[in-house]
């Protein structure tokens, strides 16, 4: 477990809390602790305090509460209902970008009607995680003045609920998408264009998210790019891009509470390193016991991956 | 065309020189010069001088050999044989990374069999671009004591020759190879593990091209990732790769010209950002009229892309 207190501005998230059933090429974990809104909090929890609103069911199990609380997460909102937890199982081969569904329950997750706690109102860092846009903007006409609101997205809104996710993301400045979901967004092959077309939604900033090959920041004019840390297993995928999520906009928070200039680009660092953790074992038994330590040893293992000199004698 | 003189060691490129016809989503061009070793030469012709050794048809025209020569590079090595000049042709859909063989036909390269004019013997850096690792085999016996050998191969080689490769790879410093065909090499998916096994057969150093995913460098224990450049319009993906290696060996070879250490990483750079331009037009069109001023400010853009500050208050 990380050994320094987060201090960052506190980091609402709203999302999927599940049992994740697993199956990867290194192995299997069934009904283990997953969901967008769980790997997300882990990943944060390292650099801010987070405030968790989710839905479980009856059989949401006394150690998992224990997990999330250790690592710093406020489960004031998070609401506990008749029924079961919602369930996901699915299945990756050799490629880690390819996860394959194979069953999807979604138990008390299907009436999530997500309420804010009071004080949570005044949360200035918002997560709105992969949920039905509609939900999301539900959530944004709760908090007020937010000082970033980020979203996440997936393709089953992108075809369902196209209207909705459209008036979702006007209240979003930072939109994390992966690489073949903004296409379809965007209905747009080249990233760069579809990051402006998605940027032309609302969203001040898109980060497409593109796995193993990394990610890819635009904001405003700038664009930034940077390549995935490449860890030698990847046991499992699932949540590498909540951990992303968790890890940029944690850093932000970090500098939010600072009254510093939002960095994205350190903060796209932070998210691509966070994740190459998370992808390293089940559920969120690597984000668990993640220390500061290996943290500050990743990045810069990180930079030394990805450094160069100027071409001067070009230049 | 470029304006300053190359600076470099010369270079010495064995490959095919070809007219290719290909249709992209942009357009299509027919029967235009074509060919790894043309790629590979207008590219490391900015940074270098170089020697190309290939063989054409009786139809091969003036002008194309004027483009070649135009860029500085020695055609003292470009053998004209009875009959018709190599053809390949090809198409792209959406997905640059994929591209379509739609014909080959080998005509006077079916009997290539490389001669290096006798001065050609001491060239002091080496590229064996995708033929036939026997013949890569055979140039290299008529090279003495190179200072640096580079090889690209292909997923044919790789499954109609495996033993040929292997012998040939081990007179290679530099193995250049796409992330499908490393893939396929080695038999393992992840990357850093099939380069490891890559360089296992001999190459002390392996480049894994991934398009418009960047690529990765593998040298001894030091490994260095970098994205590619996002240019607004992928005209045509033919040769980004040996444009890729033309810009890496090129910069190499400034190096060695100035017995200064090998920066790989600046290489790497170098390389990508000539590919980047390479995709921009068909055939060798934006390569020909490429300046240095714009190879410049396209290596500040690539430096404003890709540059990220220290993480500072995480260290």
């Amino acid at each position: 477990m990380i050994g320094a207190a987060p201090g960052g501005a506190p980091i609402l998230v709203v999302g999927s809390v599940a049992y994740d059933t697993v199956r990867t090429p290194h192995g299997e974990a069934r009904e283990r602790l997953g969901g967008s809104a769980s790997h997300f909090s882990a990943a944060a929890a390292l650099f801010a305090p987070v405030r968790l609103v989710a839905v479980v069911g009856e059989d949401f199990a006394e150690e998992d509460l224990a997990t999330l609380r250790e690592r710093g997460v406020d489960l004031a909102g998070l609401e506990r209902r008749p029924g079961r937890t919602f369930r996901w199982a699915g299945a990756y081969g050799e490629d880690p970008n390819e996860a394959r569904t194979l069953r999807t329950e979604l138990n008390v997750f299907a009436d999530f009607d997500p309420r804010l706690p009071e004080p949570w109102r005044h949360t200035p860092v918002v997560f709105l995680a992969n949920i039905d846009p509609d939900l999301q903007r539900r959530v944004l006409e709760q908090v007020e003045r937010p000082k970033l609101v980020a979203a996440d997205t997936m393709d089953f809104w992108i075809r369902a609920k196209a209207r909705a996710l459209e008036r979702a993301l006007q209240g979003v400045d930072v939109l994390l998408i992966n690489e073949g979901e903004i296409r379809q967004l965007t209905g747009t092959r080249h990233l760069l264009d579809a990051a402006r077309a998605a940027q032309a939604l609302g969203p001040r900033t898109v980060v497409v998210k593109r796995g193993e090959y990394g990610a890819l920041v635009a904001s405003g004019e700038d664009v930034f790019a940077l390549p995935a840390f490449p860890v030698p297993r990847v046991v499992d995928p699932t949540g590498a891009g909540d951990a992303f999520a968790g890890g940029f906009l944690g850093y932000l928070a970090r500098q939010i509470a600072r009254d510093a200039a939002l960095d994205l680009r350190c903060a796209a660092v932070a998210g691509t390193v966070v994740a190459s953790f998370q992808v390293e074992d089940f559920s969120l038994d690597r984000l668990r016991r993640l220390t500061w330590e290996e943290l500050r040893e990743r990045l810069e293992a990180y930079r030394r991956l990805t450094s160069w000199e100027s071409l001067e004698e070009l230049a």
